[in-house]
């Protein structure tokens, strides 16, 4: 039998080449960060898991590596419990940034831990997480509002400014032409809502039969949305996080029958009880990222599936393990009920060798091989660890990158 | 890497002895029913489970055995989707005993897949379901009214007639005296309510530590419950079952802080919320066997420690795969709060290699060697069968056998 004990915990910070795409929040910096990491057992089977690249995520996972080794990658429970002794100082319960700390940090290690069993066994990430239920995983086209360039470059990007309707109609079509994607998300609460919505009106032109959502990211009053819901009332197939909270989105929720979906105010087990209760999302986001690992996020996907609750993937700028690993996790869940979204269409860099999971039809197949069927590109991630050196970013900040446009720009939440 | 694709799956009936046990549905028969699940993989490998032996449980797992030849035994999707398929005329609706079926057939075959996959991966069970997170189960024990003697029989067995607060008490000395049970459970609706509550009362005077539990079986009425708080109120852990429905028991639960426990109304995933709407139960009684298996169990564990709600675990009549089942689960949930129950103590008769899996200080230690530990006696599963056979129940029937004692009685729930 293998000895599938944890011998080594590695963490590698990257960065790598984001384009200037808008948000409630700002504006997306020249380098998203991310990170790598490598769980490496007795017998020297290395498990990949990728996770966010702020300081706190890297720290975390490093101060809890010595405690984890010797656990055998299958002992998910002994990881929390580590993890939770280690970082006992840094939480005061579950609703803290701590709190939420604790679940980043194991969901990190936890993924390289699956997909070291898998490796170790020959087994993939998609049986041992219960068996492939889909043959590939549809995603949707993940739409933003963007600058034509960075402040530094000295011409646009290849997908240009997106301020206007025609300029996101022509995004939309240059990504479902790329990717094939059925479903268009438009990342909301920049612009005046109107302007919003009449991008979306104008998406709907141009692809009749597309199933939208748009997502503020709480950038709108209850008022405001609820002026809004008679234009978005049989437009969209949800509304993601139109304002601030769980009491005001149940406002919202109680006058409609478009669901409301989120990942936002329901990022924690502990807030699924108040929002079953308040009846505030009927769709949740899931992220295995920040809701604990794979195992994790398959237990959400079961209170979904009891509750009555949709069920669709929330994104951050990522790379190809994140890609691969939100890929298996979806095609091991039976009640996926909308597209996942991925930011991986707006990525140029990647770290997995053979480059990038194409999207064929709007969906990703899953790679071949054990485990997540995913390996290092080592020179690529030396390339890119380097650039995290270089770029000085340690967390990100959309707001300071979008007060370089405009340096009266003020964040607000909600704003409009 | 070894071909864990199902290659045949057998179920075979077994009937054993079984004590002349009380309880609101009448008097335990002299053979209890069960059945032994079997699944061969390609390679030979063969994963053990144990389950209900009444004809819908048996009859329905040789229906699907054929429809599952060819999954691999990590297919926990696939296997669902199969018995739904296959089950799809039976099943028409959750709620019904049909909906409950499909998770009774699926509970039976999925353990047998998991110990078929530890099996051929040199894996435990409890480490395959996400780790050992302490070293042995502990149990309560489970007291029981009784009658002295079977009909048949010519002399009391070993326990003797139980209908006494001083016969109650030497029962529970006896089984302490054994096993080291720290918590004491007392099967109750039986007798009239101040009955039993004199028969609690000779239990705390007799053990002035031990944690105790009542369990009616809905056999009161909510006036009766309510009226019996004031003398249950720190006298229980927990208050089971006391009367029928979530509505009744949310009305006893609103007028005690003694928490009231179920495995007779939150039996199915869709109970669950209107149960937490409720607030009825706060602590569930999980029992793979009709839940739908491990997983189904582990997910059950993370609903409760999200919503706050207590664990335990409920015991039909059963055998030694049951109880290294139970054991292996168990011993991988976090927030088992309680000490399980076990009917265990009460069989004479066992159908694994080695006899009956002992407690020691009321605990079960986790059998050696991968999967669940245990291995068939086919000599004993063949005597077993042979009982089946001839004993010619093929239904659990308590009320016909306890009108064989006092022909006027009658089945009510509630009774008192
Ligand atoms: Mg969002
Ligand atoms: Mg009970």
């Amino acid at each position: 039998m293998a000895d599938t004990r944890i011998a080594d915990i590695r963490i590698t910070p990257i960065a790598f080449y984001d384009p200037p795409l808008l948000n409630n929040a700002g504006c997306h910096q020249p380098f998203a960060l991310r990170s790598i990491i490598e769980v490496e057992t007795e017998d020297g089977v290395i498990g990949l898991g990728e996770s966010y690249g702020n300081s706190m995520t890297i720290d975390g996972v490093r101060a809890v590596a010595e405690a984890c080794r010797g656990l055998d990658v299958t002992d998910l429970n002994g990881l929390w419990a580590r993890i939770n002794a280690t970082l006992t100082d840094q939480v005061d319960g579950y609703n803290t940034g701590a709190g939420r700390l604790v679940l980043r940090v194991g969901g990190a290690i936890e993924v390289a831990m699956w997909d070291a069993f898998g490796k170790a066994t020959g087994r993939r990430v998609v049986d041992l997480l219960g068996g492939q239920v889909r043959d590939a995983v549809p995603f949707s086209a993940y739409l933003f509002y963007k600058f034509g360039q960075h402040q530094h470059e000295s011409g646009p990007d290849v997908w240009g400014e997106v301020l206007t309707p025609e300029q996101l109609v022509d995004e939309a079509r240059r990504m479902v032409d790329l990717h094939g994607f059925k479903a268009l998300k438009l990342k909301a609460g920049v612009l005046e809502p109107e302007a919003e919505i009449a991008g979306l009106r104008a998406l709907r032109d141009a692809f009749p039969d597309a199933p939208l959502r748009i997502d503020p990211n709480g950038g709108w009053t209850v008022e405001t949305t609820l002026k809004l819901l008679p234009q978005l009332d049989g437009l969209v197939e949800y509304l993601e996080d139109p304002t601030v909270g769980l009491e005001g989105n149940a406002r919202v929720q109680a006058a409609t029958d478009t669901p409301l979906a989120t990942n936002m105010y329901v990022v924690h087990p502990s807030h699924l009880p108040p929002n079953m209760a308040q009846d505030a999302f009927r769709v949740i986001l899931s992220d295995h990222h920040y809701w604990g690992g794979l195992q994790a996020s398959r237990e959400l996907a079961r209170v979904c599936e009891i509750w009555g609750l949709g069920l669709s993937m929330h994104s951050n700028s990522h790379l190809g393990i994140s890609l691969a690993a939100m890929a298996h996790l979806a095609a091991a869940t039976p009640n996926l009920t909308y597209d996942c979204d991925s930011h991986s269409p707006w990525q140029t860099d990647e770290v997995i060798e053979g480059g990038k999971l194409p999207f064929r039809g709007g969906k990703v197949t899953l790679p071949e091989g054990p485990g997540l069927g995913v390996t290092l590109d080592r020179s690529e991630l030396a390339r890119l660890h380097q650039n995290y050196l270089d770029c000085g970013f340690t967390e990100r900040d959309d707001a300071t990158e979008m007060k370089k446009y405009q340096p009266d720009w003020e964040f607000a939440r909600p704003k409009f």
